[in-house]
Order: structure tokens, then C-alpha cells, then sequence
């Protein structure tokens, strides 16, 4: 199935918008899992998935979190990959781009061997890093756009308006398999791109620890006919009860993700 | 030892300016090694490193080849990093950029786990891809800055020249650890960008396979005290033999990756 229909389908039943973030912090992970366990990333992840795949629309791990602790960091991404149920969509967060010959390599790994529905890119060296993603025509490619850090303003969100740029090529590559990272940061430029993009899906990152505003996000992000946005969450919800009741992370993971979920849908 | 130093060291002591790209492909190594073996990459890789380290400054190995095989892969990178002789620094070609929370992961992963000497990385994310890199005086970043891709005329080499921005964002951040990704096929742009850096180091991709031209490289590329430069060959030397004499393709990319460290050095 298409990303996009997965996407759609998911949305519906699960009533949700919600992209959880499994950026599985080895060193914030309970202890006693640790302990108890070989692979605690997985171990985490599973419970975490559990606690969760009745809210999310989609999950998204970021790469980093895993290739940090090796071949066991890989197995875990592989079984945490297995594990998601089949109706909801993966993104991995790998925030690659690369010249032609090493993207087919990419996109046989990301997209044939890890069989993800949908990977970040980055577009700074062109079309040669969208093009062999484009052979897998069911997938998705969210490309950064305009991320939600601070030194975004270096490059993307400078006078030249870098980001204005990528959303025209992206205009210009005329795929419906391109969707874009827009930061919840960038309050005063969401309209601006939305316009520019109307049909893409945009994944936004930034609610939560880096200070994005849900509400005005949702005012300016959602498209016309169908929302297309991903609201991302990460350590806000799969570190939400690890401080104060290690034991009981998953159910405190649960309830955050429920209540964003929730929280999104009340501004639609 | 800071990379710098140790760079500056094996290219004395090897008389050489190259740097052999591990672009490890799997479906092009010689078939009696994947028979043979329980990982061919590895066994491949070996074999390279042995008949070619008197002749390189720097390996780098390209992440995509060994990611897109699983844990297999993982493992052959670790035992290749492994294997490498202390004294010839490693640059893992990763191209990444992240938000400053991920990049201290990767930062951690890439120059603690795996310990390597210094990585790739992409700028669009602006300082804050940099800033935990940095928290490793003794590492390098090779930043993309113009790449040697067809399509990098879609932002890195338009109008604006971006590449011309990323340089002087580079003298900005002041700091002596961070050098360029400069293309072999930019020859008209290649001393405008060494005005911009004297003193990086330039790791210079698209000789051969790409069609950059070796002796304008060399004649715009090289700085004023210290050539500062490395030029990387990877498909022209690991797969020089493979074709042939399958057999002896170790002794093809010996004698490829000396012609070419000779080829370097004539135009000194």
C-alpha cells in the first residue's frame, strides 16, 4: 500500500495526527530494564509501542539512537521495526542525503532490507538524492525544509529564504511522494509554506522540549481537505514516566501520548 | 593525536595525498569471497587495507555500503575501523546533520564508539549540526560545501552560491577543525574556495568515475605551507581488479592506489 493511503487509513482509525518519536536514549532508559535485559533499547520500544499504537498515527525513530550502540542498536531498530503493528506507517529519521550511486544504496537499505514506509532526507546536494529514493514509488520522502532549531537561521531561514527555495523544486520535481519537516518554531512561516506545498504531509517536529506552539500550528499547518500533518512528539512522551515512577513508564508514556493526541484533535 | 597532526604525519611518511573511499558495494565483490565467507564485506575490506596502506593517507569508509546489510555490515565496519593501522586516519562518511540533542548521539557514536578521526557532515542545519562535534578538539569535520554531484547546481552552486555562504560561515565559527567536501568536477570554483579556507583540508571527491580533471584539481585545490588537500578515489581502486582476475583483485587496487597517489604527487 502507498504511504499516503496507509497515512490516511491509519489516521481515521486510530483518530490520530500523532507521530511518536522513538529516539531511545540508551542512557535514559530505566534501569532495571537495563539490568534485566541484553537488548534494553528493544525492551524499551516494545513496552513503549505497546503503551502507545492505540494513539499514533505514525512512529518515527531516529537512526541516531540506534547506530550509538552498534550491531545490538541495529538488531533492536530491526525487531523494533517488526514490531510496529503493519497498519501503521514507519518513518526513520536518518536525515540522509548523498550523491545518486550511494542513495540507490540507501534506498535499497531503508526501503528494501528495513522496509520502512517513509525516511527523512536532507535536499542540500539536489535531485540526485530524491531520484533513486523515487524508485520505490509506494514510499515517502519528508524532506528538511525548515527544521526547528535555533541555527536554522544559518542556512534555511536566512534573507535568502532557503526554504522557499526547496518548497519550489519540490513543486518542480512534481512527485506526490514528497512531503516536508517544517518546525513548530517557524510560527510566522507555516502559512507561507503550506501555500507553497498544499497536498504535502508535513512532519513537525518541535512541540514539546524545543517550545513549539501546538495551537498555532495547527491554525496555519492543516491543508484544506485533509489535515497532512504529523505532529512529533519524542521525549515528551516515551520519557514521560521515567523520572518519577521507572516501573510504570509505559502506562505514563500512554497517557502522554493519548492526551497529544487528544490535544491535537481539539484544534481541528 | 589530533587529526590534523596524524594527517600531516602518514602523508610525510607515505608520501602520499590519497584517500581510498570504502564504498564496499556487496553485489561487486568477487563471488568466491562471498562464498567463502561468513562476512564478505569484512574479508573484502581486509584484503584492500592490505594491499593498499603503504600508499594512502586516509581510508573512508562510505556508511551506506555497510548499513544497507544489516548488523553483518555493522560488524564488518567495526572490524575494518579496527583493522586500519592506527597511524592512517579513518573518515567515516556519514554526511549527517541533526539537531543539536541528536548530533551529541552521533557525535558520541561516530568519534567515541567507533572512534573515528573525523567525519562528514551536512551543514543545511546550520551551527547547531557542528557545535557537539566540536566537543572533540582532537577530531575532524569534512563539511559539505560544494559537492561533486551533477545536481548540485539545485542549491549548493545556483545563483546565490551557497557554497560561498557555508565557507564564511566556516571562518566565522573559527575554529581549526573543519574542513571541506570540495568536487573534482567544480574546477572554476575550486580556488575560489581555497581563497575562502587557506588553511582546511579539502577532501576531494569525483576523480575518475565522476570525470573531475586531476591536474586542475591539483594546480586551484593545493594551499600555500601545506598541499591541505586529500583526493579520494574509491570504485577506481577497491574495484580496479575485480572484473579481470576476480582472484587477484587485491594486487589490481595495490597498483591502482599506488598510480594514483603517483599521479597526485606529479602535479606537486
Amino acid at each position: 500500500m502507498k504511504f499516503i493511503e496507509k497515512y490516511r487509513k491509519i489516521c481515521l482509525k486510530n483518530n490520530s495526527l500523532l507521530c511518536v518519536g522513538l529516539d531511545s536514549d540508551l542512557s535514559k532508559i530505566p534501569s532495571f530494564l537495563k539490568e534485566k535485559s541484553e537488548n534494553p533499547l528493544w525492551e524499551f520500544n516494545k513496552r513503549i509501542i505497546d503503551a502507545t499504537y492505540k494513539y499514533v498515527a505514525v512512529y518515527k525513530p531516529n537512526f541516531a539512537f540506534y547506530i550509538s550502540q552498534g550491531e545490538q542498536g541495529i538488531i533492536a531498530l530491526e525487531k523494533t521495526l517488526s514490531y510496529i503493528p503493519e497498519e501503521i506507517p514507519i518513518i526513520l529519521d536518518v536525515k540522509i542525503g548523498d550523491i545518486g550511486n550511494t542513495m540507490k544504496h540507501y534506498a535499497k537499505a531503508y526501503f528494501g532490507k528495513y522496509n520502512v514506509d517513509a525516511i527523512t532526507a536532507n535536499p542540500l546536494m539536489g535531485f540526485d538524492v530524491i531520484d533513486p529514493l523515487l524508485e520505490f514509488p509506494d514510499r515517502y520522502i519528508f524532506l528538511l525544509v525548515l527544521t526547528s532549531n535555533k541555527s536554522n537561521k544559518d542556512f534555511l531561514n536566512d534573507e535568502q529564504e532557503m526554504y522557499v527555495k526547496i518548497c519550489k523544486k519540490i513543486m518542480g520535481w512534481s512527485t506526490s511522494n514528497i512531503g516536508a519537516v517544517v518546525g513548530a518554531t517557524n510560527i510566522d512561516k507555516i502559512q507561507e509554506i503550506r501555500n507553497l506545498l498544499p497536498d504535502s504531509v508535513f512532519l513537525i517536529p518541535g512541540i514539546g522540549a524545543q517550545g513549539g506552539d501546538l495551537e498555532n500550528v495547527m491554525k496555519y499547518a492543516v491543508s484544506q481537505n485533509e489535515p497532512n500533518i504529523l505532529i512529533n512528539s519524542s521525549r515528551g512522551i516515551i520519557f514521560a514516566g521515567t523520572d518519577d515512577a521507572p516501573e510504570n513508564f509505559p502506562k505514563a508514556a500512554g497517557i502522554a501520548a493519548k492526551e497529544l493526541q487528544k490535544s491535537i484533535n481539539s484544534y481541528l
